[in-house]
């Protein structure tokens, strides 16, 4: 994951934020959910005749036209794992050997100095990395159990370390490096045979120390022996050997689209590769693109634009706040609560988005008891509350004009309210939906029908269940769907 | 910690139980609270006439005569932290050596077959407990927030590396080897300065290992070879060097109390030592002197007997529910939630007992995030609910004939009825309290008085107040505090 | 270096060294050193006109007819050195790796399993090779100080980590790895400015594990990408870099030099490289080619035929007779020692061949005193004796008749007579030399002309200096110089 | 071993040197080897009648007159081996902890700053102390190779780490730490089966860091703690363990004999001890003891006083010209050659010294190559000329007055001249010699008597043999024996 400076200033962004949102607005006037109508039908339409699929050109034109396969817009929720030689230093971020070689941050320097002997190198935290601990099979339990439909991890950082065993990276990667074992291999067939999320993979395009990329870059990307060599080579193998279903590409920004060969690379994923039929790709291929072409759009990290997108999103964030990869340093203050996770998938999911939640493993290959704590609430409030995400679409209005803290989504002829908090009152006032007599409200949990009114001027009142704390179905935020409103 | 085979029978220990039980039932027939009276008493009278204190002969029956110095009782909740070379493998627990190289534990010898190289023995551990992110203040931070008011650290495990820079044993201690830093001082010091806890220290009798221990061993404890040249040596040290207020004595039960020179060291402490007038000490200090002599009792691991006992007891136990010690295979399962822990605080506390909650941790310095959310989760527990422990006495029963999971403490004329659940008709029905027409009952953390009614036949009916989740003033417990009754 | 089967049946053998043996001695008939008279003429002719200088083509018809530059027939004698990764276990030889991994010869997993932990790879020895003791100024100076006239330092061996900072071999090289230094890039400014030795290079065209040669080899050589991607750009790299005047090419005979791309190199290095004018290349540049092809011949390890041979050609060998690599195991029995190095020496440049002789660095960057005691004792020899190895020539006989263990060189008008034995009776008597009354005999290193007398039938009887053995001007062999001899 | 500050000045030194030495003339005109007659008729005399065997008091009165056993000085020669935690850096010398901690030399704080992580102890050296290579048997066997007839291992440096498992070092020893192997135990089995060789044993009585012993000095050696429960304790265990017939004691000389308790020591080791009737000790036990009181003389490290001694004593030196423990950084130009060795050895014996040879084996447990080259030609020329050496006694003169670089030893009648230079002129002329008509003048390893003739005034010149440099019997040195000369 990067850490790019915004390349937008901020006065632009809030101008787009706003033309963003009047332009959704008025489209929520004409069609329920037109987001990703025109997608969505091109897909059912080509399932319906994949005889005549047609052939992508290597064009953005060309590749923009293609829909997005269904499972993964309906998936709502994914899991992010950063897992790399970083995870040795488990220090700073990620991004360790930048702030300390590239950056030369004196935070790292000193790190360094006092904890490793002089001439200590970033590839000698290599052997180091043992994953002695790694067990796919319990991870595939605990990520099935945070109620996550796929899970991406990272196969290869910026750092160039592979998680697998490329022929491409050799003594720089899992199989002949630190674990000998093929990391990536061995959690896809974990979850692929023992959990019902969909496998994923994050790759960097670049590499900020490869002696190749550092010549390109040299040559202002005149030349593209890194990206032949290296870059492609290991995107072929990768998806050849793995069959991910999202390719999740970065540390694209400092090179155009056209040195990284994407719209070939992205031409043969979505005609010939052996996941062109459901295989999802980001927005991270070249200087400029994010936002703009490929798959889904990713924009910028912890994107969370507050109001409905056009084009379907994916907000990628980390429960600890600072890191990706796994930190020793960080302390509880550091990791968002179940408060903030519920939020922020409300709030992501009624806009439109995905929400790729982020852990980091351990050099030893474990997921601390932290994060498995916040994937297993996570589970728990989606066992109760899962019909107001998964499949779900945007609903007219993304949260209520009167009550804070209150999103919409919809599925079919529901509408579900999701509210962050229970209402002091007792009574929960709403001002978007328009009730009629069919009106029907429920609490997703809970077994008896909510009474409620219409309010004059328009919205609802619906009176909340009377319960003790631990009848309620749930913590963090509550969700009512209601049938017949508006 | 030990986790030696219990030396009673089932049988026997069910008698003594039910025994106790009886007697404690008998003594609460007379007076409120009649447990330390007597210790009590006699501590204030001592402490108006300091220059008659009189001293201490080396003997049980002297010994034993000693008043327990009132912090303690009052203090009521403890952290422990297990802290030493076993936190580098940080595998199974503290008592990695034993199970490894004692009880020849297959486990154990896998896990070092896998992971080490051949000869690497558990000395070579010590240069890898690095201690390098041990920062005091900041733990005496967290165990401020946890509502804890003593803390007990290890300063030296059954392995005998010494978390203080002893003289007796060179090169196997925390100075010579792997922090390079004294640990125990090092905590000291932050935790006087930087917090109201009071600071205690655990020492192990004996070495599993120790050359002199194993010849003393072999001559039948008719030699003291080890006794004098490292144990009793070691104490003196500690004592004069640090001024524990807490000397929590373990690994007592292989030999005979005169063999370790308990009583002398005791009479030393307790009349010419730095911390005569408050140290506390435990009850393990030679074999069957546990829950007969000593300071308080704490009879066996994890003691709980959940009936009021006649002398002060401790309830020394883990959250991690398998080890003192801090194991990097512990997965969320293994951790008591905050449900388990508030209850074992209840019982603990309304039966006469103090909490020694451990901790371990890591051996870089750490305490992980799932341990601080624990300790943080207690402190706001009691934070509200503080007042129906600390400085409570029990009263005369201990929880409720009619109500399960209601336990109760008291304190100058108020009751405290701690509900560990919360009652699903909203009305709380207590068997054991008799009313008046004085009585006023409140809740710890709620601003408005609760109505009440008596039943017939004797209790009271309590109504809970009607809340928001989010407007009750606490998780997991909730406290009734009565006035006027009975 | 290798330690390939012999591929060439022993009876085949025998008659090729007959053969030549046969061939060697008619040519002597006709011209006292006719072996390189063709080449060095023309050597002569080009350097009087440069412009001229004809270009080669990539075939082997044009590459053998270069002149091999004079420099490397003058100097005689060069130190080889071994250093790498494998310099790290220190143990078997360097080829360690493949011993280990691609043999899997029990004694290599035995030795790995008794010293590291299990899951350790050889990737994990290249933090180790740390080189801290790495003095190349020392190293010159002992070089200098062995007599030697040129250096080869392996820049790469089969392991493929590269001790130069290659873009080719990221992350597995010496200055991202282990040593962070540029081991090649040291020894080179500390040879070319202290010394008056030519700095050569070693370098492994396969590497055993490569994956991409791998692949290469299961295509049957009909791809090639590792020698695109990685050998040729590693070792246009080295030469642009380095300018070694020895291109000691090694690991070619597993595949065909067509896919080696070697006559492509070749002429490249010959027409256009920055060392055209004096690079010396050897023989082993494809399956078949090795006493064949190439520059000088190197046929296989301690080549040594005891025939003077058509071809200029040169004796690798290791001081240690079991490894180029240093191993620890070496015990004093398993070094040759100074009358064993000598007699080799004499050998091979008599026959018209230079030595090169092994000595294997440690992975902390020293040469051990016992290698340096045998470096200084050549130069001490050599000191003496110099003028009977430097830019000599074959003698029409290259050992005697009649005596053993003496051997012939010759330059203008000097005939040397190395004696590796002092006679016992005090008179050495020849059987080749043929005296006439201009003849003058003396020994090097001894002031006064030695008494002589002609053997009737032929040779010369020498009476040998009275001599304390301190006054002697060496020891391991003795020079006979003698003037007017055919 | 030691390097203390002389502690005699130069003058006095000069004027005990003459004074030395004119005694010893006096002392030669009456008897040929008068210096141990004492000692060696009590010893005879006591071994006809063990059982008057008299009991030594804890005094020096009594203590030195204890007659030294006969093997000691007839052995002449021994090999020193320095082994310890210090082989691990292996840098400067056995001294490294004190030169880095306590003299704070800058040289060694900047190695350990250069190649180790901050915080790096000593103690952390100890775990790298492997001895994976030891193999007693064939240290055994070099050592029996080298002629030496005793070796003495350091069993405990002034590190305080014990070579053998001490019960009074735990976790601070070779078993508990590093090889976990008994290195004492195992050599002195393979030495006693394999060998015969004298097995003895090194131990310093202090150690710079025990803080026992550092709490005695601030007491100015007023308490014993560390003697009695550290010093003492060890060396009963040791002498009890492993029998050694060599107790070197060191590292006296901060404190009085009195402090040490070495009188008493002694007492029980020439009275009760397991080897009391072999053991030999040396002169350093206490403060101003050194060179009068023990048993042999000592004197200082390297002690070589070219004259005649009344007390038998021993020149303890170092091949390493620098340091007793191995050191990697030592080039050849460190280590003495042949010619200075067996010119040391003859100046020795000739003085009535035995020499005891120092080498240092490395932390994997190797003699390396260059040391075992010495000691093998030490053996060689042991081979030829032990007769000179072995069992003799000081002759009337020590070294000749007229030929330089001649030492005498004689033996029976035979006396023999070692003549360190070879006669350029061919004839040895001896200046102290007396001959008669039944002088009979040889050299050793060599057939033939040689031809001689009385000098006129005095002396014998003798005709050395003339010989190839390959038929003399040995290199370094030669020896004339002569019988019936005076």
């Amino acid at each position: 994951m990067i850490r790019r400076p915004v390349r937008v200033s901020p006065r632009i962004f809030a101008m787009l934020l706003c033309l963003t949102a009047v332009v959704g607005f008025v489209l929520t006037m004409f069609a329920p959910s037109p987001i990703l109508a025109a997608g969505l039908e091109k897909a059912s339409h080509w399932r319906q005749g994949q005889k005549q699929q047609p052939r992508y050109a290597p064009t953005w034109d060309s590749l923009d036209r293609r829909p997005l396969p269904r499972w993964y817009d309906e998936a709502k929720f994914g899991i992010f794992m950063h897992w790399g030689v970083f995870s040795v230093p488990s220090y700073g971020s990620e991004w360790f050997w930048w702030s300390w070689k590239g950056a030369k941050n004196q935070d790292f320097i000193d790190f360094m100095k006092n904890n490793y002997p002089p001439g200590f190198s970033y590839a000698d935290f290599a052997p180091m990395f043992k994953a002695e601990w790694y067990n796919p099979l319990q991870w595939a339990e605990v990520l099935q159990a945070s109620g996550a439909k796929y899970v991406v991890l990272t196969s290869k950082h910026h750092e160039g370390f592979t998680n697998w065993p490329s022929k491409y990276s050799w003594n720089w990667n899992s199989m002949d490096n630190g674990p000998h074992r093929d990391l990536v291999g061995e959690l896809q067939m974990a979850i692929r045979n023992n959990s019902d999320l969909h496998f994923g993979l994050y790759y960097s395009l670049f590499e900020w120390f490869h002696p190749l990329y550092l010549k390109d870059k040299e040559n202002k990307w005149a030349t593209q022996e890194y990206v032949k060599e290296v870059g492609l080579a290991e995107l072929y193998e990768l998806v050849n050997a793995y069959h991910p279903e999202v390719v999740w590409s970065d540390g694209d920004w400092e090179a155009p689209y056209t040195y990284w060969n994407s719209t070939n690379f992205l031409a043969w994923l979505y005609n010939d590769s052996p996941v062109k039929d459901t295989v999802v790709t980001n927005d991270r291929w070249g200087s400029g693109m994010s936002c703009h072409h490929g798959g889904y759009y990713t924009c910028s990290d912890r994107y969370d634009p507050g109001v409905l997108q056009k084009h379907k999103w994916e907000n990628c964030m980390t429960i600890d706040k600072k890191s990706w990869g796994f930190r020793r340093e960080a302390t509880l203050a550091d990791y968002l609560d179940m408060d903030d996770l519920v939020k922020i998938l409300a709030e992501t999911v009624s806009c439109g988005g995905n929400l790729l939640m982020n852990i980091g493993p351990t050099h030893d290959g474990r997921i601390v008891p932290i994060f498995e704590e916040r994937l297993r609430n996570m589970g728990k409030w989606l066992g109760v509350n899962g019909d107001a995400i998964y499949a779900t679409k945007p609903w007219r209005a993304q949260n209520d004009t009167r009550e804070p803290g209150v999103w919409y989504t919809s599925k079919g002829d529901n509408v579900y309210a999701i509210a962050l908090d229970w209402p002091t009152s007792g009574n929960l006032t709403l001002g978007v939906p328009k009730t009629s007599a069919a009106t029907m409200v429920t609490m997703l949990g809970w077994k008896t029908p909510l009474k409620w009114a219409a309010v004059s001027g328009g919205g609802i009142t619906i009176q909340m269940p009377m319960a003790a704390p631990s009848q309620l179905p749930c913590q963090w935020a509550w969700v009512i769907q209601m049938k017949g409103v508006v």
